[in-house]
């Protein structure tokens, strides 16, 4: 299927999904005065769940179709879609939480959820309080949408169960995250290892690990073998993934990812970039870095003058290249799973090297 | 089975379920130095199950027993065991975030889970995130524990879809609430009828209505007719719970509650005991109970008076005719369910009653 037609399916269908799934009952009435709170809470829900690339939705489509070889039924294609749909939905209801973590102001170039509902009632508190029921909304969204889609690709074997295993490494993923704000800036190569381990969990579960995953279990794939090949390729993939996506931040445009460049630095974050720079900076160099970060704040002069010095470090450098290592690594494991004749093997090697438009 | 009988095989499950669920697959590792922060969440789960009187678990083993005349195989009894002790788990997944938004310092007498875990890092921000981020770990663990069970259940129709029902009910509540705190005071009809629409949503939802309906279900019941039954019996029980938990906190004791009298009224909590002391109030005690309400805080002085108009105008009695009333409903719905004399009969009527101790 070509992207503009595998869109034109993914993306009404998601706001379809999420507005049967958040309906109420038909006689459940809510009371009148607080039905437009309620109804603001469903609009942010579509509006947040605007604007993605899908590219996991089409991964996981694409490693269905290459598992079965596009001969499914159209009943299991259909449920597939949804549970496609399903990981997209779970992504959006991740980032609202995450938005919240961060204090975020924008997500894709709008408003972030909690902000626009602090607008819409005129208080923060509220707002922060119905984002992050938004969020709790539309992870339990993604959960309703995933065991619909199952039920009609005849429940195989572990796919709600392997949904919420990849709840829960995002979830541990987040917290990971978090620890790593504690970590001291003394030690760059487990701030590296820290780092890196953040993306395994946070990031890759869902980005690149799930999709494929899922998508092979919907194929009525065996649960040990599909989690083996699922993790082959997609742990490095979407390790790299992330390293792009971080390192986008620093030399990338604010219109690409909708985000100013150097939100990362700017908010004080501890990512690869900054364990590489440390490692590899003077000691003059490395005391500048760690005061810039254990600062409460940067300003534009200080933001630029790190990106300088992740560029003259050679950290900037060393992304790049463990972005190429890993993509090799990721693309070993697809060579091994499928050739490249099929026109669904192409399509499958295709909808992974979308992650990585860097390498 | 004696109550002393069921808290025991219910509250060491609860942790092992728990335990089992947010455990990692073997095989992948976190980060050395990340590793002290995700124990401190994975210790604050069990931490924040601990201590409920499981009545919502009860309440559905009775419920489930009543339905299989206690005849239930072995295999199933334990798996409604677990599908009982998943409603407990997503309730601790609920009251997490609960005591987020409304920053709550305290929890069944210990404190609230993102502020121990702000005491653990230091941080009063990372200790929310992790908080938000304990509470969407444990509705996850919820679903997984729920998921599981339903399988042992031999997949009975439905129990997934009602679990993930009660999940939105439950966040759907909590925005009607946050709604409500938007309301003005000067329509205390409105209010009410608001405030009762809220307990609907946020509480009988998984208190009374799910826990009757995923019995009914995991015994093989008719999806409709397990709702209706759940709906009929378990709406008016609900209600009247929670009316009588918040006159508890008008006039109980902190020791059986576990928080300081009058904190709903402290926090400035629109509640059906305000809108009907509004409602009967003399225009001079009106304004001073809207301006008591309106005030950013309010001092023990203020509390004491406030409780005082709610004695005084006839709301105290008027919310214990309400809870009379619902219970009288309630009940004739339980009687139309069952008769009274098969000890399974009389256990789920008693599993009922005990919502409401004051009527």
């Amino acid at each position: 299927m070509s992207v503009a037609a595998e869109m034109t399916s993914i993306e009404p269908r998601i706001a379809e999904l999420i507005r049967h799934s958040m309906a109420l009952r038909p006689g459940d009435a809510v009371a009148g005065s607080c039905a437009g709170v309620l109804d603001a809470v469903l609009d942010q829900a579509l509006t947040s769940s605007e604007g993605g690339k899908r590219l996991r939705a089409r991964l996981a489509l694409a490693a269905f179709d290459q598992a079965t070889r596009g001969n499914a039924a159209q009943p299991a294609r259909s449920g597939m879609l949804d549970l496609a749909c399903a990981i997209e939905v779970f992504q959006t209801a991740a980032l609202v939480h995450d938005d919240i973590i961060d204090e975020s102001d924008l997500r894709r170039g709008k408003p972030s959820a909690h902000r626009a509902l602090s607008t819409a009632t005129r208080s923060d508190a509220i707002g922060r309080g119905l984002g992050i029921m938004l969020g709790d909304l539309l992870a339990t969204a993604s959960v309703d949408i995933a065991n619909d889609a199952s039920r009609r690709l005849g429940s195989p074997d572990g796919v709600v169960a392997a949904f919420l295993n990849m709840h829960k490494e995002v979830e541990v993923g987040q917290v990971l995250d978090l620890a790593v704000e504690l970590a001291p800036l003394d030690d760059p190569e487990s701030l590296a290892e820290a780092s890196l381990n953040v993306f395994r969990w946070k990031t890759a579960s869902y980005t690149t690990i799930a999709p494929i995953e899922l998508a092979l279990l919907a194929a009525g794939g065996d649960p040990d073998k599909s989690r083996r090949t699922a993790l082959a390729i997609g742990r490095p993939l979407g390790l790299a993934f992330q390293l792009a996506d971080d390192l986008l931040d620093v030399v990338g445009s604010s219109k690409r990812t909708g985000k100013p460049v150097g939100g990362d630095i700017r908010e004080g974050k501890r990512t690869v970039l900054l364990a590489d720079a440390l490692a590899m900076a003077s000691p003059a160099e490395r005391d500048e870095l760690a005061d810039a970060f254990c600062a409460p704040s940067r300003d534009e002069a200080l933001v630029r003058r790190v990106i300088g010095l992740f560029e003259s470090t050679g950290a900037v450098a060393r992304s790049r290249e463990r972005i190429a290592a890993l993509w090799d690594e990721s693309r070993s494991a697809i060579a091994e799973r499928c050739g490249a004749d099929a026109p669904e093997d192409r399509a499958f090697a295709e909808a992974c090297a979308r992650f990585v438009p860097l390498a």
